[in-house]
């Protein structure tokens, strides 16, 4: 029973008919899929079939922040974005946080859903219940920040919060990102769907409470996460210092942070060169999300002439994507660059990736000096990385055309082996974790629904060591299958879905995030979710994701490993020897499938199904005779 | 008699001892100088003795806006900085607008003194009554741009507004401006000052009204003004639409938008390439200050793959500055650069001109390729522009330092004839209008108290033709002088004081503007001005101004123009064969020093000093043997 005030409204928006609607949205949706990606995922599979172009007007954007966005709860200030990735083709979710994720629960919605297509470049301005399309023609060419500080003043309101595209997004290019503030809907090119839409910004701004079912209960549960926090090892005052970047040292270590396009992943030691003390000697503070007491984000300054005064917070990831995968010692270009990627709304670690895939063909010769324009594409050279992703941004002939839908389309571009040395799955770039290090990290990217993406079942007892629910060999292949599960569903469950700060729940309170999201979640929204409901909606959503992938084509086989992940070890370092031979990616997948009671072409079954009340995705795939 | 409930506020912050206090505004400082310019000069007289060296402890920096600043007359949202400026040696006083300019009345103050040094980066932060000086260390380096977000989130207030420096500022360029928004504080070096104070920003949220002492006369004076406003032939839709850009076009028309360093001013035809109708054909919008129904800022975004996502709102100075000067015809450059100008904080109009200077010197020789690193200091050379403005910014070995501190400064170290083609009067660099083509306007740079400053007595008479108070032949000698004399005590009572725009009141209300202030400042005030109160205001603080400069060692001698300027007739266009031979600069000198009743040294009589009621002034230079 609802008793959470206005929770379940959804709020339509499209821009052919510039009709704007409200509906509510159903208490089983609420209570099936909690919210966040999993509001996402079932609305994308409910009105967005699997055949239809990403970048067509049948495309929708679903964005949803979850039950305990705009509360008390810490780190709760999340929202997440789904549509069909025009980079993969596959279900596209990405979340970003900030502030701007608690406004559209402010103005009382908990799902915005954009269909169609405007004709002229568009923005929508969101105050409470006036909703209103507005004409974006004077900011359509203008990069996320200024877009930013432009529409704030055009609304008369400096706390409007907005989510805009850059001029990648404009361009379609397929690693275009949606930016709000300095953070990113990064990956799966979200932002070519909004450019693709006419869509230049979304800005919120809502006024109203986010009403609390049981304030009591509320309190209890609120105080006993805090209480967590507290306790965890790493948070205090480790990561809230160092941020995610500290993971280079720890990876390093491990001789699994990937350099010059994986090909000498373990050789090279970029924990001096770029690593935490390297990044860290660039801090100038920390910013925090709407509500957390962390403030992970860690703000630097680049020094040295040419980077002097680029200002940036660059996240893990991206010291691998503009640093190690490009072979780049730069600590300041890292910075610099990131900034630049934010500004032009670029998605930092695709772009890295497939700048790192055009090195290693220019160096192996099957980029021509002619195609390369002159540019100098050694690994290594910070400044190319600069030029191209402003080649990239404005999709300009030549280089910038060949790189900008991201490393699987320019491999087909170039034809020959070049696919060979493409780091993706499914169309989306390794994240910055070589899966020959870690088994179970490496299949969550080869099965997860969006592609390879270390966000949707990071296995922290593989990369942390932290033994739940119990330790596991990293190296180690049987039982992989198993745990990525697990970690795939918990994930979901108690981070996409409620929306929760995943490095929270990962990092530091794995072991109670199923019962800590049911307690939240229940006193929350007046809904009465178990810590087994909450298991099973993660198990949900990626059940449906997956039977929304095969409607869109994919099978077994796209549940892969680049070649070279399969076919060459890990030379030096920690993670020496290392590789993930084909007959070890058959293991593990078949464990995999086996734990989902998916069949062994990776096809969900008829009773997983309706174990999981999922009688839409039986119709579906009973229609294409796959049950 | 004040009515004005709050009004006579005066918040004085102490760097040094880290104190905060709040003194009355005296009401006869109150209605001797109204506000703005005449509070900053009296104060900057009072306190700052002239021998003070600009960069150090004992120099203040006294910021006023007007008595109609936060009411709801039109276009009042400007607010003056005066200080002993780094660059000239004299009064260094700037005005900016946007919306910094009103939270300061809003928050209950009609002047901001601040003096001493703190020892670590600092900023002020005026939330009303609460004042408190924050550290700033980790926003020290960081642009302005980014240097307000990162306030804005510091105090957690998103309308919270902040001016503030840039790395120019930080690293003492004697060309460094104070940047509110994208707005600056431009001129005279005041950034530097705030650098060597260690103040990064000053970030003020006021919350309280500004009360109005006679409802029914303001309104009534108000409705006057908009009517005014409303039948000027050039201010809507032609000012409002274009802005100052449109200048571009009268000046080169009349052979005076100088170019290439002054030496080919009416040569080539810069109405085509970066005219009117090349800069409108980047806009993408308009920006307004608070309580302006004008909206003259054109936000610009450049075209073209060097500057492509470069957004900017240069005004016409800038068109020259960085582009005519410089001997740039690419109009998206200008865009670029402007921007990056308001991003590390720099005044455009000394950078560009002291830019020129190192390219004439480089075209002569006078600078070798040792001297000049490799870079390549051709005139038109758009792309050594940018690479420039970044040396100067971080005031970076080898052109960097030369170049920081102004053409003068660079001249001297240079030496040589280098001097002979520096751009300046009194240090600060000539504006957008060769002075040989308008005579008064000319006068007016070689005698305002800031130096070469249009602003400060704008002679709209020969620039737009605007008879009032009569017509002008502008390449006549005879008459100038009493015109400017004119001029600047009405630019200065109408505009600098009250504080208004100065685009409105010369271009558009210059006829009225004295009894348009009276009522205006009498109504809201509750001080009783008439038309004649006004006018003396002008003369008043262009009397103090000038002792003030005395006391600083300002002489006849540096009522003067460039060696150019007096030996080189234009040779084409509009203004053809025009110059100011000494002997031309002595008639109006002399006409000028007779109209403000001053010896021929250019010293104040006693005379006018004791009608003005100065008796400061006169014990000042009694004590020098100057009466």
């Amino acid at each position: 029973m609802f008793q959470g005030g206005y929770m379940g409204k959804v709020l339509r928006v499209n821009l052919t008919t510039k009709t704007v609607s409200v509906e509510d949205l159903p208490e089983k949706i609420a209570r099936d899929y909690i919210g966040g990606a999993g509001f996402g995922v079932k609305y994308l599979f409910d009105e967005v079939p699997g055949e239809v172009d990403p970048l067509g007007p049948d495309n929708k954007l679903i964005f949803a922040p979850g039950p305990l966005s705009g509360t008390s709860a810490p780190c709760a200030s999340r929202i997440a974005v789904t549509t069909k990735s025009p980079l993969t083709g596959a279900v596209g979710m990405s979340l970003s946080g900030g502030y701007f994720p608690v406004e559209l629960k402010f103005a009382g919605y908990d799902v915005l859903i954009i269909e169609g297509k405007s004709e002229t470049p568009v923005y929508l301005h969101i105050k409470d219940d006036k909703v209103s399309i507005k004409n974006a023609e004077k900011i359509w060419g203008m990069d996320t920040q200024i877009t930013q500080t432009i529409i704030k003043q055009d609304v008369n309101d400096q706390n409007t919060r907005i989510a805009c595209i850059g001029q990648a997004g404009e361009n379609l290019s397929k690693m275009a990102a949606i930016i709000n503030e300095r953070r990113a809907f990064g990956r799966k090119g979200v932002g070519a769907v909004m450019g693709s839409k006419n869509l230049k910004a979304i800005a919120i701004r809502g006024t109203q409470e986010v009403p609390i079912a049981d304030p009591e209960a509320f309190a209890a549960a609120r105080k006993f996460m805090l209480g967590a926090m507290k306790e965890s090892p790493v948070l205090y005052p480790e990561f809230s210092k160092l941020g995610t970047p500290m993971v280079v040292d720890a990876t390093s270590a491990m001789g699994m942070f990937p350099s010059e396009n994986f090909r000498t992943t373990g050789e090279k030691d970029y924990s001096t060169s770029i690593g935490v003390e390297a990044s860290t000697s660039r801090n100038k503070g920390n910013e925090h999300c709407y509500g957390c007491p962390v403030g992970c984000t860690q703000l630097k300054l680049a020094k040295g002439k040419r980077y002097e005064g680029g200002m940036s917070d660059p996240e893990y990831e991206t010291y691998y994507s503009l640093g190690g995968v490009v072979g780049v010692e730069n600590v300041d270009s890292i910075i610099y660059n990131d900034m630049i990627c934010d500004k032009y709304g670029l998605d930092t670690m695709s772009v890295g990736v497939t700048i790192a895939l055009a090195m290693e063909l220019f160096e192996r010769g099957l980029l021509s000096e002619k195609d390369t324009q002159g540019f100098d594409l050694r690994f290594g050279n910070h400044e190319v990385v600069t030029q191209l992703i402003e080649e990239i941004a404005f999709r300009r002939e030549g280089l910038g055309e060949l790189l900008c839908d991201g490393s699987r389309v320019m491999a087909q571009k170039i034809g020959g082996d070049a696919s060979d040395f493409a780091m993706h799955i499914k169309g989306l770039e390794l994240p910055a974790y070589d899966p020959r290090g870690a088994k179970a990290h490496g299949l969550n990217f080869a099965t997860s629904y969006t592609g390879a993406d270390h966000n949707r079942g990071y296995a922290f007892q593989e990369i942390f060591g932290i033994p739940v629910p119990q330790a596991y060999d990293r190296f180690a292949v049987v039982g992989k299958g198993w745990l990525t599960k697990w970690n795939q569903d918990i994930r979901c469950a108690t981070t996409d879905c409620p929306t929760m700060c995943g490095f929270l729940m990962d990092m530091a309170l794995p072991a109670i995030a199923e019962q800590n999201t049911a307690d939240l979640v229940s006193s929350a929204s007046g809904l009465v979710l178990t810590k087994e409901d909450v298991g099973k909606v993660g198990e949900r959503v990626n059940n449906l994701a997956r039977v929304y992938n095969i409607s869109a084509g994919f099978t077994r086989a796209d549940d892969n490993f680049p070649k070279r992940i399969m076919e060459e070890a890990i030379k030096e370092g920690g993670s020496k020897g290392q590789l993930i031979p084909e007959a070890d990616l058959e293991i593990m997948l078949n464990e995999y499938y086996d734990a989902r009671n998916w069949s062994q072409d990776g096809v969900p079954t008829r009773e997983k199904l309706v174990e999981l009340d999922l009688p839409e995705a039986v119709t579906l795939l009973e229609k294409r005779n796959m049950l």
